[in-house]
């Protein structure tokens, strides 16, 4: 028999692998129980784990709504107090939770691995970690907890990293440590072609590209925080998103390599989004500074602008068009009403009831006819299209709401992703 | 006019003060409102403020329960680390309480004023304060919030003091601090002569000396957790009982002055406690060895031991009698039946519906015939004395419970302390 020397130094060979488990799968004493189980699974299988854990679902709105109590615009950096408990509960209870069924763990706040921030409260930008002590912990056998979401900005304050900062702490954590793997477990079991609750034959992919993830997750696809998968870009982390729920499967790598492109498909995913407003302001002069004239005053109210077109004009005057989200449609117009004659414009007017279908693959930079295929599908469904837009790996159109699951579904059909 | 500057300068030179508001105290939003609006009025007369605040009320149970959910034996680390949330919670929402009606204030954590302790988690005990930032920030004009309960172990890991620590934290800082007063806010206006629920006539007290203090903390008057008492006296801090319930008034004050003994009165409180059972070992050898052959076997079992009493003994046996807590009275005479024919005892019995009542004072020193006065009191009443033990600043007697409120009325009224 080996000596116990032996052993452990086999075992430092193996991955080093930080799991990330949302606030779903640690909601209650039993799920947190049924983590440890998975950990305990990944660390007998001989690697080296962290773990980055969420606040128990429903605790961050909780202490949110006792922020409100005492202030109607909490103090950032007090709401940043009060906000980081939650985490700190999760990571306490499931080390606990660990050395229960005798697998050592130790638990750290955001602070106790310096994870640096800026001063940003309730949004701060990460900006350094220690890896020190959790290497020394893994090099014992120790399981690492983190909690994620918080860390300790320059000036020695708690700071929290927004919803979904448990994603990007993960992704950093993993960065720093230079894990083999950053594994995102959640309530899906990994990236699909579309949503599979409106093409049930929509297919997991097995991998997907970093830019393509990144297209995917700002059309509606939410598996992942848009911010944590920027970020493991930059810093090249192997991300995996897997379910929480299921046992077995692979989910679905995230990879950066550019080099995989000649043999993707033109298209690996239609997405979809409902929150679309429409604004037409018609009959504008066509003269230089009249786009500006009309989004500038939008912006200025923190209105996020989509899809803009402006037509090609005739007589000296064109029309534009742009989306707004669905909640800013009321506002937008009455914005632009305000300043209807001073734009100049023959009338303004809009629609709520549309959205928008994409669909996305970086294999579409070396492909022709994504286009042309997609707005003969359409058309054959007798689908208009209201507006289109187009960038390096989507081509995305906006139709009436009421066809967006049909325009979904022989889109997935067309690009053959069942 | 004054220029800003002098008016600052003018509140600087008027007292720091160090508030602590216990779980009741902050047990809800509407609760803490009402503690920022004690703090802003001690702020408005130009007193420079620290406040401590324990978890609201509950929540240091929930965690607890949690914790129990994952490991019978909660990893006393891991414990700390949940336990700790629950004062941070607190701190966040006071500062934005205070922040609300116009007050400056920052909250800080345990290891934020580096509350550092030693490595005994869930009893961990202080050794040092940084008051660096503190003081910054009282310069500033802030009124500065610190969790209680809580510090960081020399390992740099969250630690817990134990129950009622907030009251220790709240001492700590304020002899780190060198503040001018210490102020414990609880639900009870000061410390009474005797409970005010047996004696309605109990009066409260403008001043109670430590050592007077102590001694009706331990027989009952739980009005502040013996150690913070201990503190205190230890470092000199001028520590005040008060209410958090009403406005006004000035609590009691805690003195360890030892020249204001001549003018005190030979009793100033009686206490009494019904967590008291009897045990008799009867005919035992009258040699030397038997105490410790009784109490060593009780002292093994963490059984703990109050009132002790040998009988001067008779043809070569004596009697031997003491008190322990009523929940071991069971287990302390199944020791000893077990151990009855080692001791050579002729028989072993008890009585666990007996209660002890103490009659407390510094001025018991100068005076003679207290013990006297109580017996005869007793007497009268016909209120046998089973059991008499005496130190330097009290005497107590161990009676059927049934006599205990009796006891208490006709001692108080005896010593005028009405």
């Amino acid at each position: 028999m080996l000596p116990d020397q032996s052993l452990h130094k086999k075992a430092r060979n193996m991955a080093l692998i930080v799991h990330k488990y949302g606030g779903t799968s640690v909601g209650s004493p039993e799920r947190i129980k049924n983590v440890a189980k998975r950990v305990a699974k990944a660390r007998a299988e001989g690697h080296d784990i962290v773990v980055v854990v969420s606040a128990m679902s429903g605790e961050t709105n909780r202490l949110v709504a006792l922020a409100h109590e005492m202030q109607e615009h909490p103090d950032p950096r007090e709401l940043d107090v009060v906000l980081s408990t939650g985490e700190q509960v999760t990571i306490g209870l499931l080390a606990m939770a660990l050395k229960d069924i005798g697998v050592d763990a130790k638990s750290y706040t955001g602070w106790q691995v310096a994870l640096k921030t800026d001063t940003a409260h309730t949004k701060a930008r990460i900006e350094s970690i220690d890896d020190e002590k959790m290497r020394a912990d893994l090099a014992d056998g120790k399981v690492v907890i983190v909690a994620g979401f918080q860390g300790i900005s320059s000036e020695g304050d708690i700071s929290t990293l927004g919803r979904g900062g448990s994603d990007t702490s993960a992704v950093a954590l993993a960065a720093a440590l230079k894990a083999d793997e950053c594994q995102i477990y959640t309530d899906v079991d990994g990236v699909y072609t579309t949503d599979p609750r409106v093409v049930p034959e929509a297919r997991r992919m097995d991998t997907v590209t970093f830019e393509e993830m990144i297209e995917l997750a700002s059309l509606g696809s939410k598996v992942l925080q848009i911010r944590s998968v920027e970020f493991a870009g930059k810093y090249k982390v192997r991300l995996r998103v897997l379910s929480s729920l299921q046992d077995g499967g692979n989910g679905t790598l995230i990879t950066f390599e550019e080099d995989d492109n000649m043999e993707r498909a033109a298209v690996t995913g239609i997405a979809f989004d409902k929150n679309q407003a429409r604004i037409n302001v018609r009959g504008v002069p066509d003269k230089p500074g009249v786009a500006y004239q009309i989004l500038g005053a939008v912006a200025d109210a923190n209105i996020e602008v989509d899809m803009i077109i402006q037509n090609v004009g005739s007589e000296g005057t064109t029309d534009f068009s742009f989306t707004v989200p669905r909640g800013d449609y009321k506002q937008t117009l009455e914005i632009l009403s305000e300043r209807q004659d001073s734009i100049g414009a023959a009338s303004i007017d809009g629609d709520d009831t549309v959205c928008k279908v994409s669909a996305v693959g970086l294999g579409m930079r070396s492909h022709v006819g994504v286009a042309a295929k997609i707005f003969r599908t359409l058309a054959e469904e007798g689908i208009n299209i209201q507006m289109i837009s187009t960038s390096e790996i989507k081509v995305s159109v906006l139709i009436d709401e009421k066809y967006m699951e049909l325009a979904t579904r022989v889109l997935h059909k067309a690009f053959d992703l069942g």
